[in-house]
């Protein structure tokens, strides 16, 4: 690469003033932001987006899904464009750095290069992903421009129908615009991502960049335990069919089973509730989810396996019926060999330690590696807090991050 | 006691008609019944006892706190009343039997005696308490008439402020009539209830009665367990501090400690959440009830000690915070020795095998026995069901229970 392009730095005063300026849009008060997407906060937060673009005069679109994009021609008239971004939109009162650190690094770098007027192999978009955290639709974005969408899941939002056709026409948009907002692959030379880890890591690891190899598969399950609803005081000990105790038989268990046999991987149970849920009854069903995670689809697997006979074990012992209730899943994706090696490579010309790690997160690279060259750049979480107003990243760090997507980009994959 | 009286029976199939009569009162269509005290069918069944103890020839009245009571001048002219009764009102979605099988027994013993025109030592009087269930405030009826009710109690009813006031205007009732329900102790000569077990002991020992001595006491808390929310698939299991885990290593341990340690007393868990309660993010909050009872005041102490030390230890071996809530309580009360003699007698002469238990429920009759010798008889419940429409009691059972009733108001306390 040439001295000039190998020199250039991201402006950190500029990008913080932008980071600061987002941050109060869905200030939470605490540090925190509450964007959940398509939501008055995150409609402010993207009209905001597309303002800054214009104002540094880069060309800006929507697409169909809501996606959008600020441009720079800074390659051949004809040539692919390298897709820089993140999203704008959060969890429910969630942190300010989760996906917005990647969108204003994306459009800080287009900056750069357009006021360095650097001619690239290809052309630069920045890009901020419709409902990334899956407010209603998870990826709803990125399935729609790499054409994994379909009609069926356009049906089955998380925050159901009714809520999710509100939204979509508060923005503007329609099943049939999502669906039409798919891009040509061959346009696409690849798409960086930064973020924060949103673990701890890096910080155990002293290392100040991560580059990610692989984004975990997971998957979600609802289980319910079945016993029989008595009467707390009356029924003995030994007679109750207590729903509950197989609950909390398998999350003790499960927990076990995944820090002795799988040390990659992770489960949680982060909802339950028991019915008919009084304190003096015996609780009849016992709901919990079951969610976990592998970074190889073999792990994944296995894992699954294990749980099942577990859940049921669980079942057995106790005398209870149980159901297990596949909810959703998705198979681990391995990022793009050349994205890694073009990322470990620009931090190395920035001075900065990196380490090669899977992430423990969905994120829009993940989609996208489907129809092209995907790679993320991870920096460390102080405290590794996530999805919370805790959730905070040095700003040097921040700086690097920005700095490594920068480089990467005009190194091209 | 004269042949007369002790060759009294009450007419088991007037008493079974009026059973199936109200049955269909809130009836569910699965066997079990819904009328949440104050609501459209508990209502409606308050009207139709009222009709059927004057169609009988009683006198009816129906106090300040809703009380309802047929009334018999069997005795001298200001003899006191012995109190026979229990409930009309259900938990939601509950069975036929509870309370309801009390009541009807009652008004049958009064018909038999008014027939018979036998007098007695004292008056009599079948009476329906308001609310024993707890829908708004439990034994609002019988905490009333004892004059143990207090206008503080009154504006914490465990259905919130709003709900009761709309409940007790439908009702036509307000907190000056209920605190004006007291009545004069020495005007009850006394309180007999007959009521299913809700329980297996007696199928266990295969006994006709239960002679009830004591009413347990019991303890309710709300335990919270925090840890932290983090992204459940980007933190490592060993660094999450998982307040789920806290709650289901309680929920194990505490039903091993009482089995072990406790064999007349019993704990359950019957609600619990997480909080922020999404599938992806580990359990910062995790709340639960703790109820545990036991029949003498003592082993209530000691458990309730032993409890703490448990959730307590749960949280210091996973590193979590933990709060303890009261919530409510209420000691062991031992009923009334002569009661207890009265009703052995009774199953005696009736030729019915009977055996001393504790009640593991709450009564009306652990109110009443502030101000009056108070007793209750047992059937056995088929099963063991409780507070369900699979709640059920041979009718031979409800039969020699309203007869065992009958005979010991016959014979006086």
């Amino acid at each position: 690469m040439d001295e000039r392009r190998a020199a250039l730095r991201i402006d950190a005063h500029r990008l913080r003033n932008r980071f600061d300026a987002l941050a109060e849009i869905g200030a939470t008060g605490d540090g925190g932001v509450h964007r959940p997407a398509l939501g008055t906060d995150h409609l402010r937060a993207r009209e905001w987006f597309l303002a800054e673009a214009g104002a540094i005069g880069l060309d800006t679109r929507v697409d169909g899904a809501g996606n959008q994009s600020a441009t720079l021609a800074c390659g051949p008239a004809d040539a692919p464009a390298l897709l820089l971004g993140s999203h704008l939109d959060s969890v429910r009162h969630g942190g300010r750095f989760d996906g917005a650190l990647g969108v204003l690094a994306a459009l800080e770098a287009l900056q750069v290069v357009k006021d360095a007027g650097v001619q690239l192999d290809t052309n630069l978009e920045a890009i901020d992903f419709t409902d990334e955290e899956g407010t209603h639709l998870g990826f709803l974005g990125s399935l729609a421009v790499s054409g994994a969408m379909t009609a069926d899941e356009l049906r089955r939002p998380g925050s159901g129908l009714e809520a999710f056709q509100a939204a979509l026409a508060d923005a503007g948009l329609t099943e049939a615009s999502i669906l039409g907002a798919t891009r040509d692959p061959s346009m696409i030379a690849g798409y960086l991502e930064l973020h924060i880890e949103q673990g701890s890591r890096l910080n155990v690891m002293t290392s100040d960049i991560g580059v990610v190899t692989a984004i975990v598969g997971l998957r979600r399950q609802n289980v319910t335990y079945v016993g029989r609803a008595d009467h707390a005081g009356t029924i003995s000990m030994t007679d109750r069919l207590d729903a509950g105790q197989g609950a909390a038989g398998l999350m003790l268990a499960a927990r076990e089973l995944v820090m002795t046999d799988f040390p990659d991987s992770v489960v949680n149970t982060g909802v339950i509730a028991f019915e008919p849920g009084a304190m003096n009854v015996v609780p009849e069903r016992a709901r919990l989810t079951l969610e976990f995670r592998a970074p190889v689809a073999d792990d994944l697997a296995r894992l699954g396996v294990a749980l099942e006979e577990m859940v049921r074990a669980e079942a057995r012992t106790r005398n209870l019926g149980v159901e297990i209730d596949e909810v959703d899943g998705i198979q681990p994706v391995q990022l793009d060999p050349r994205a890694q090696h073009a990322l470990a490579s620009a931090a190395d010309r920035l001075g900065l330690s990196h380490v090669a790690m899977p992430s423990g997160a969905g994120h829009d690279a993940q989609v996208m590696a489907r129809i092209c060259p995907a790679g993320m750049i991870f920096v460390p979480s102080a405290g590794g807090f996530s999805h919370s107003a805790r959730e905070f990243t040095e700003w040097d760090d921040c700086v690097n991050g920005a700095n490594v997507l920068l480089q990467a980009a005009v190194g091209g994959l």
